[in-house]
């Protein structure tokens, strides 16, 4: 180990600051894109001079465009963009209210419970693992615990917030670009996610680094309380996330569905015409939902691999022996990370040019090649420099691991490319460049049924390889370096996330830069633009989703072993009664979940199609564009119904640890969250690849790019409708509930790590009652 | 124990004659009703009463429709009665051929492995459980247990192939009965349902007795060689069943959504009309997949949770103090579950009439209730009768458990109302009297899109109360009896198998009915009484596949138990990454499988389409009515497509336990079966409900019973449009995928534990070559 104390904690600060100013730049160079018509020729003052070529906007919209009438154009697209930004952020506001009250309460159940442990006494304790040392009295941890929580609640909140800004400050601009090429365009709608992913990454890192500090001026050199207490911040970041996904996603699903239904099925007017009253709820809940919402959930991955790397390690001889920098390795890999992603950034915006539509697709996946390659070298070099040659891991229990510094390497790198390889799948499932979807998409041929059908069994079958390499990597990492091993090569799954964010947030931001574009009567040209850019961010979605699952899956395992440790069981024997019970049980939950989600975006959507078709029949001139809809009541109902509906599904997720934990006791708890883990993921994986992949075949049939294509188009014919209606059952699934369920096995697992002391101490009571 | 050896011998024997001459006697009724004219007037000369009314067959059609000519619609009856049969049949045999041919060789792998278990070796062995004691070689037994296989893919070869000889035999005379009434027709329906219910609940019985006493003529009283042999019965009747399944299920889809596309969507021709060349092949597919195949099914079941009773009995205090009664406790249940059932028919068939279309769900409700109670009462008088006062049952490697008789009348008990629970709660989701298929209808007022995502959201929910009744059948039986009562549960659940299997098989039996009164050119009316009939049926058909998930769920958790014995595993531990990724990929397993027979209907479908077309286009006078079609290609495309599409997904089933026990070993395995089991639960549950929901959606809009459900209708409206799209989605989902999870589930844990000797012997390759 060649790194010092103080170098581990520079190390750490610079990243995460690097991280934050090159975030803060790529905010400054979209800005220069105006959207007030009066500073429009300032905007051609572009220090970057890759956007200059010397004339203003509008001149150049002019010349390309043939419009008479520029900057009106610009005007109304700054007029949109406000609404949404409006729309979005009174949403967020009145979810994070609701958020407060109810986290609030789970905040006073945190301290109650795990305070309750030791009867609430102040007097210092034996420690769990070493009982001839005294540790912190439960209580006291229980505070700590508690303000973890409250600061991993903030920093979540902080993440959707800023993410649903820069989306909501990117759109027009990206709408605006996309009059000058489909590379301008995709360039601001990238830079504008890499600001999202840096800040995100960043500021997770600092935050978590900061609390460390904080706790450890209590603790000293008593790192199992400390770390302890630290999961309480693992568990805030993913409370927000799962009402974040789940609430969010009940929103846009209902505006697009909602908004589908009467306008492009009943009305037969495009999507995201200005006469659609739901249309500015559809494009604030692409904010809201698939920005805000998956930034809190990466945020709250990334914080329990995090987590769960640290407390693993704090028992074992890092812990032991107070090795610091040791400790840090799960900081110091996301550090790394940091540095790797903004080198990968820039053979994105500066080292490549897109000059094609054809180019989006290859430009991001070389973005997951790029940072996977340079990550397994910075990985390496971090494992050289601050981990000791050899250490033992302590497995649950058993026996020590010795593990050499090298294996933990091969630990990170397997979780690092089981990424990739789950990337590379589900872009094979969902890009429309490739077979499947395209097999889905003639089925639409012989009507909706077998597109559905087709869609179901193209997202069964994209489970197959991701499942295989999420085994390899949890077998490797395991036979290496037991739970750690599982831990760390989460980490190392999500160690490039500064980039993955990046590619992921560009998707919704392409969306609502061609809603823009369609609201603002730009010209079919540039609408086209945009839905290139939106075909790519599917794909790209449909990644960042499956990243976001297999890492959901190594975290919670990794979650899973500390658990089982903290509630000091010695084995998860499936012979037993109790565990078997429960795995069954957790394998249902998924279901539960998802029938809870899917009927909540049906119900709303059910709601606003009656909304929209109230407003078609009773505002005399809506249709012929004369007169202007009632957009905010559309906004109004959105926002109602996903907040009430948000609540029955997330009390499941919240709640069934503790009271499966109290009444049926920790074994039954370990083997409900097994069976969610592993039924979950599956479901997850299928859903959005199936949602992926039935949007993808509607643009293949759009675009008509290919004979193939133009034999089942254009818009409007029979196989494009079949298409449509895949691509509405789809919504739900591909953005409600399946992101929402690797929130699910990560949330379950996280609470129960935190609350395992109380159930050791308190639970199993009907058990208890019988015996 | 009050039963001698001898007594119980009798009880035996007695109930299985009883069931079969019982069978026998309803098919004799059934003959009754002639389908040919000429014979028409012997008809009512009816000695069972009940049918006669004094009236030759068409004259009373002649009354009631106004038909002229009476006698033509008989022939035409029995000539498309004749087209059926003769389709049937030779899918059948081809099936069985490439059946014969595959489970040959897999009958040579099973004396193969079994036999290298001690390298071939032919003289006696230590006992597994007590090694002072000597048993027969492995190469014996390795015989005894091939023996057993083919006793067991036999005997499901008959059940499969006389249900379907049955239901052929009684679709047209049901048809002709509708003529008179909805009662008369659902008594022969019922009737025939009961032939084949008695059948096999009795051949099965029977079968397995006789095995059992032939093999203890060389085994004597070394029962745990014999036993272990006999679970080579249930592999045997699982195997068939799962090709059964498979190839049944994607013939009947395949045409059925073949048929449906073209006709009902493209030409507007109602189902079963003539003039569409797949009607036949349809028609032939409710007889071959959901007749045939649910038969091998739930004779698989049955004797899948025989054998594992039995092997289980064998090892405890009923096999090592050689009590044969006890023993044949297992044998004993089925017996008394004979004559509940026979008096149960009784309450459908003599006690009652059906007047009204109204009347039909609950007498089959009733059915349920009455066979549940009687034998409950059963269970308590064999229990009383059969067990000893108090015996050990072993815990695998663990304490002997202390097992008072009156103990295990609870387990057996707790499985039978745990099904149904199942029933109800099925019946509830799927019937359209009540509140969840009527939202889904409902929702098809905005078209298809909401109509799949409402179904889908339904069937997830409707998995909720089935598993907690699995979860707490689970823990009683197995707190009470460790995995004897987790078997005997299973036991329980099938119990009243005959009576499931009549209900069950009434179902397709009517769809024939209305298709051949379709084709026959009857009119509406009597189209609208089998209609009724199927309605109910559909929602039978859903409760019987609740049973069979349910009984699966429960075999197969007996099965492992058993696997893990003989494994001799100490406990499956899920700290183990071995296990664990064993059950990750377990869990995938029932995607994978979904994935290819889902492709596999969506594939022939399309094939199917495309004949129908071009017959259309090309054939001069067939949607006139002028000309016929050419139904044999149709029938000769399902069944290529049927026989080819099969084999992949059953050489995975078959195949994954062979590879990963030689390759992982026998921890791993064990994994894989914990997460196929609570994976595949779920998908099946949840298809088959969905499936149900929707097509009963699709018949509550046709049938406008209600003012709701006429505001949503007629036929051809848009909301019935979008309920056929529904339908269509759900057929393969409920009759294809969704019934086939359950025997992968009991098949992979019946063959792991017909192989368990061998994987433990040389298992595990891979992990040893890395270790």
């Amino acid at each position: 180990m060649l790194l010092s104390h103080l170098a581990t904690d520079i190390i750490i600060v610079v990243a995460a600051g690097v991280g934050i100013l090159f975030a803060l730049f790529q905010w400054y160079v979209v800005s220069k894109v105006s959207v007030h018509p009066s500073r429009a020729s300032v905007s051609k003052d572009n220090k970057n001079g890759s956007i200059d070529n010397g004339h203003g906007d509008y001149l150049l919209h002019h010349q390309e465009e043939g419009d008479s009438d520029g900057a009106s154009v610009v005007l109304k697209c700054a007029e949109i963009q406000e609404a949404i930004s409006v729309g979005a952020n009174s949403f967020l506001l009145t979810e994070y209210k609701y958020l407060g009250i109810f986290l609030g309460a789970f905040a006073i159940v945190i301290f109650v419970f795990l305070g309750s442990v030791e009867n609430f006494s102040l007097s210092p304790q034996p420690c769990t693992y070493d009982t001839s040392q005294e540790c912190a009295p439960a209580l006291i941890t229980a505070a700590f615990t508690t303000a973890a929580f409250a600061m991993g609640v903030l920093t979540s909140v902080l993440s959707g917030y800023l993410g649903m800004k820069i989306a909501t400050y990117a759109n027009a601009r990206t709408t605006l670009e996309a009059r000058k090429s489909v590379g301008k365009a995709f360039i601001v709608a990238f830079r504008s996610g890499a600001v999202m992913g840096f800040l995100l990454a960043s500021s997770g890192l600092l935050v978590l680094f900061l609390a460390i500090n904080l706790f450890k001026l209590y603790y000293k050199e008593e790192w199992e309380g400390l770390f302890e207490a630290i999961t309480g911040y693992g568990l805030g970041g993913s409370a927000v996330a799962l009402f974040g996904r789940v609430g969010g996603g009940i929103y846009t699903k209902a505006a697009d569905v909602g908004a589908d239904l009467v306008g492009k099925v009943e009305r037969n007017i495009p999507e995201d015409d200005p006469r659609n009253p739901a249309v500015i709820a559809d494009n604030v809940g692409d904010n809201v939902g698939d920005i805000a919402g998956m930034g809190s959930d990466l945020f709250g991955s990334f914080a329990e691999s995090s987590c769960a790397a640290l407390v693993v390690a704090s028992i074992s001889s890092f812990g032991t022996e107070h090795n610091f920098t040791a400790m840090c390795f799960p900081l110091l890999i996301s550090s790394v990370g940091i540095f790797v992603c903004l080198i990968t950034t820039l053979f994105a915006t500066n080292f490549n040019e897109i000059t094609d539509v054809k180019k989006i697709e290859p430009t991001l996946k070389k973005q997951l090649n790029i940072s996977t390659v340079l990550m397994t070298v910075g990985i390496l070099i971090v494992c050289w420099l601050a981990l000791p040659s050899s250490f033992y891991i302590y497995d649950l229990g058993g026996t020590p691991k010795l593990v050499r510094w090298w294996q933990l390497f091969f630990c990170v790198g397997v979780g690092l490319w089981a990424g990739l390889i789950i990337g590379y799948t589900t872009e094979y499932f969902t890009s429309n460049a490739y077979s499947p979807v395209q097999d889905v998409a003639d089925s639409c041929r012989t009507g909706a049924a077998t597109n559905v059908i087709f869609g179901l069994a193209l997202g069964y079958k994209s489970v197959i390889i991701p499942i295989f390499s999420i085994a390899v990597a949890i077998y490797v990492s395991y036979a290496l370096a037991r739970f750690y091993g599982i831990a760390v090569a989460a980490l190392g799954m999500l160690s490039t996330i500064a980039t993955g964010l990046a590619i992921d947030a560009y998707g919704p931001i392409s969306d609502n830069a061609g809603g823009i574009a369609e609201m603002a009567g730009m010209s079919h040209h540039i609408r086209e633009r945009t839905d290139a850019l939106d075909a790519a961010g599917n794909t790209t979605a449909a990644i960042g989703k499956g990243f976001a699952i297999g890492s959901a899956a190594l975290v919670s395992l990794a979650l899973f072993g500390a658990y089982v440790s903290r509630a000091s069981l010695a084995s998860v024997d499936l012979l037993s009664a109790r565990v078997f019970i429960g795995l069954l049980v957790g394998a249902m939950l998924p279901y539960w979940f998802s029938a809870m989600t899917l009927k909540s975006v049906g119900k709303a959507a059910l709601s606003m199609v009656e909304e929209v078709r109230r407003q078609f029949n009773t505002i005399p001139g809506l249709m012929e564009g004369h007169t202007k809809p009632d957009y905010a009541t559309c906004v109004k109902i959105s926002t109602d119904a996903s907040i009430k509906e948000m609540i029955p599904p997330g009390a499941l997720v919240m709640l069934t640890p503790l009271i499966v934990g109290i009444l049926f006791g920790v074994e039954t708890l370990a083997g409900l969250l097994a069976g969610a883990l592993v039924s979950g993921v599956q479901i997850a994986i299928s859903a959005s690849n199936t949602g992926g992949a039935w949007d993808n075949a509607k643009k293949y049939i759009e675009a008509g790019a290919s004979a193939h294509a133009r034999t089942l188009g254009p818009k409007g014919s029979d196989a494009h409708k079949a298409a449509v209606i895949g691509d509405t059952v789809g919504d739900p699934l591909k953005d409600t509930s399946g992101p929402s369920l690797n929130i699910l096995i990560k949330l379950m697992a996280v609470e129960s790590l935190v609350f395992a002391p109380f159930f050791a101490a308190h639970g199993g009571l009907l058990f208890k009652l019988f015996s």
